[in-house]
């Protein structure tokens, strides 16, 4: 009889759920449900009260009531039994968190908080917490905090700590009545082991190194940030450690538990089923894409990209966020990111109603380097290696001869002069990258910037042969929960990448772009003058 | 009876003739005729053979022919007699050049040379002396000849000597049969005075002190660059001056002679009739919008921009002609220029199918600086202050949430830096600029574009009355080379600014844009990064 392992892979609109037979990985059955309240982003759905312009916030029933019923459903479509069921997997976006009441009650469904904005899970993409932000980096950078190089030298305004800070500034109450802030993936493996709140205990709380690692300041040496930080933030943070971050940290895939007899009867699903730890989404790609080795770049290419490396060696790389066991058990996993990919080619294409066809067509018949013209694609913002949300985008060498596919051309190049820089910033850290896999939705639809990658990079580039490799990236870490398998079985096992086709460089290609990338990290180097000035210029937007 | 001067005015695509009461300056009579050869860029009227891309000749006939059928109407439509024009005045575009023989006939319409393009005239925008100009250059700063400072370090290759040494290398039976070199300005007057061909006598050639000044590197104190200059060029160039360049040197406006019997019979005047000596076209404008005296910027503003200046004093301004008497005598005159303007805009919205009224409709809406996008305006390289065609145009500050309109006003405001930077440029060499005063067909049409200027420059900006200010400049000249009035009473009776319509600075505008305009002035410093990588960047172009 065939074996499955379930994966619930939690976006930002829905939430999927795949059934993954565990020796081929196949998906025998897959169900997508939209989550009921959607993003709440514009009114409190309890008293419709208007929200702020930069608020995103979801509804914490959603997750368990949308997910239960797309279980449900992917096990039917597979044919499966719940008695074929290994494990389950959970990957979920992040920074998204919650305050909530020691049993597992999230205090915006308490009477007393359900009007309160910010009782409400934060999803990632929510920006309330600037001004905390600020004050975060502040005293993190006065006090010389060592872990701040972790992470390229700066805390996101979308992480864990200046979430639970907003709160704290801007509804005390809320803070004060919160028994445990807990990241959205690790609440719903607790509500699954231990679970359905309020049947939850704090005891047996299992929290991601993954989330911890990326987005709230942990690592396995030293922790969290200590009481004297948080106390030079504000008094009342002190100690927020020690109050409301109750749980044991364990790598994702490492088993979190087993579902309880209610949990298990919300999902259809057998009481004992092993659960995973959880994982952040992107990084779930990683097993996704059939990557267990060290050394090997996985990019989830889609609006924005995401690379993801396992590693033997721990380093510093500017921008780099580093952490142990952050992707996979026994490596230490670094992330970086590029704030704008295919949206740059969407703003290019949608602004002057051009067509993403006819500028692939057009683009194809340029030269390497779009005839002169170089772009930098920092349209919203440089995440690595230069941390810095006030940077722009621009385009060079412009003549009155200039065409649409020139820009948008150039445009693919600068993401690929990106990557470029991330990997020579790894090698110079010491942290070596010798293969890649490009994952995401980006990859499929445009073998050209594929081809400008692959030349760019000067290596050949592989595709992940699944284009649900971060669902299937849950799914496996739900299969190594069960213990039957070490990590690189189940992912070899699993997922793979695509044999029948790869993007090998042409030799015009690497020798052209050997000759332009020094102009693109010349100009966009941390101190450079182009860097310097768009961030002036910001104050003009 | 009311008297008049004739104005004529050689444009690229046509020559205008105006007829104009000098005591008003109210035009009586006009007429525009296209050449009849037109600018011959692809084959060559008289055997049809097929011209290298970089090639741009006009026909000398049409020169006389045309012209006089512009006249003739000109003067029919003004209702004046030929009794009451006392005198006539003539622009050209320039550096416009032709070899001819002693008698004034053009190499070009001798049946020896009929057929080979080098002998025929070479219109200001012929770019074929390519490695010609490299050499002069290369030889000119090896030599440290004083005089290239006067010409911002750089010699064009428009100019006249890389147009007579394209001739010696690629024909050199021409350049030997020449006996005379000429400026087209200085050989229609040469018609006039004394012709026209085959009757012309070098000895009563007169050449303007303002196409030579521009044109032909030559200077009151100096003259033309010296024998062993040539020599280092090419022995072969060593006398051409000497051999080549026969006249006597004039002011605009001198009287350069009078009609012969056999050239007031072609344009229909009468003979005896003052003929002022010639002028380069856009420096006709200063007198022709009013502007006598020294220290008043005048901006002839089209697809590209001319800025012309007198002065009192003699200095080195970066990128800037200094010509004693070059475009009014007894002054210093100074010219810089910007080579994309109205070009620029336009490649904007031909590019991406926008429409100029929408878009200027949205860029007033927009706060001074764009929302944050800046532009620099190089897209057909830089004139002044950097005299460098290898630079190109660029957009800063762009993000997902930028619009066309950003990109439309973030052009015209990188034009107005531009400006901007010319006149600190002027101030800090110890030029005075003190007034200033546009013409050409953008003003007009742009009102927006106007403001932005007085804004950026932080001045009053006048209009310039006449939309014809290049032909009435011309006009103004044959009025005085008549003798009967100084040339500011002249300037003053025959053309004035608009007293309806002034571009003052704002408040608003004036503060945001001193805080802007360092950006843009840090980013085109000669030695910046950017310019410096646009270099490099165009060889991939």
């Amino acid at each position: 009889m065939p074996q499955y392992a379930i994966g619930l892979d939690y976006g930002t609109e829905s939430v999927r759920a795949i059934v993954v037979d565990t020796t081929t990985g196949r998906i025998a059955g897959q169900s997508t449900r939209p989550y009921t309240h959607g993003v709440i982003d514009e009114y409190l759905p309890t008293n419709a009260q208007k929200l702020p312009t930069d608020y995103a916030l979801q509804h914490p029933q959603d997750w368990l009531t949308d997910m239960a019923a797309a279980c449900r459903k992917a096990l039917r479509a597979s044919a499966a039994s719940p008695d074929d069921i290994v494990g389950i997997g959970v990957d979920f976006t992040s920074c998204t968190m919650l305050p909530v009441l020691a049993d597992g009650t999230p205090l915006c469904l308490t009477s007393r908080f359900a009007n309160v904005p910010l009782a409400w899970p934060k999803l990632w993409k929510h920006h309330g917490a600037s001004r905390e932000t600020d004050r975060l980096n502040h005293i993190a950078r006065e006090r010389k905090e060592k872990w701040l190089n972790q992470y390229g030298g700066v805390i996101g305004i979308e992480w864990f700590w200046p979430k639970v800070y907003e709160t704290l500034a801007g509804a005390p109450d809320v803070h004060r009545a919160a028994d445990v802030w807990i990241e959205a993936g690790d609440w719903v493996i607790w509500q699954l082991a231990t679970g359905p709140f309020p049947r939850c205990q704090t005891s047996q709380l299992i929290r991601s190194t993954c989330q911890a690692g990326y987005k709230a300041l942990w690592n396995r040496k030293t922790g969290y940030p200590s009481p004297e930080f948080f106390a030079a933030v504000n008094p009342k943070l002190k100690n927020v450690v020690a109050d409301k971050m109750p749980g044991t940290l364990l790598a994702p895939g490492q088993r979190a538990g087993t579902l309880t007899p209610a949990s298990a009867k919300l999902l259809g699903l057998r009481p004992g089923t092993p659960v995973a730890t959880a994982i952040i989404d992107a990084h779930s790609g990683v097993p996704g894409a059939g990557v267990a080795e060290d050394s090997t770049l996985v990019l989830v290419m889609g609006t924005s990209s995401c690379h993801m490396l396992n590693s033997k060696v721990a380093r510093i790389a500017p921008g780099a966020s580093g952490v142990q066991d952050g992707i996979l058990p026994g490596f230490y996993g670094y992330e970086t990111g590029q704030s704008s990919v295919g949206d740059a080619f969407a703003w290019l294409v949608d602004t002057f109603h051009l067509s993403h066809s006819e500028m692939t067509r057009r683009a194809q018949l340029l030269p390497h380097g779009s005839a002169g013209v170089m772009a930098i694609d920092w349209l919203n913002g440089c995440r690595t290696p230069l941390m810095d949300g006030r940077l722009s985008g621009a385009f060079l060498g412009l003549s009155l001869n200039t065409r649409p596919e020139q820009l948008y051309r150039s445009l693919m190049e600068a993401t690929a002069y990106g990557v470029r820089r991330i990997v020579d910033n790894f090698r110079h850290a010491g942290i070596p990258v010798k293969r890649f896999v490009a994952s995401g939705g980006l990859p499929a639809r445009s073998p050209l910037l594929m081809q400008i990658y692959a030349d760019v990079l000067g290596q050949t580039i592989s595709l992940a042969e699944s284009d649900q490799s971060v669902a299937l990236g849950a799914a496996i870490l739900g299969s190594i929960a069960a213990g039957n398998k070490t990590l690189p079985q189940a992912i070899h096992s699993m997922a793979r990448q695509r044999t029948d086709l790869l993007y090998r460089p042409t030799p015009t290609g690497k020798k052209r772009y050997a000759q332009l990338y020094p102009l693109y990290r010349d100009l966009t180097n941390t101190n450079a003058q182009l860097p310097t000035i768009m961030r002036q210029l910001r104050d003009f937007g």
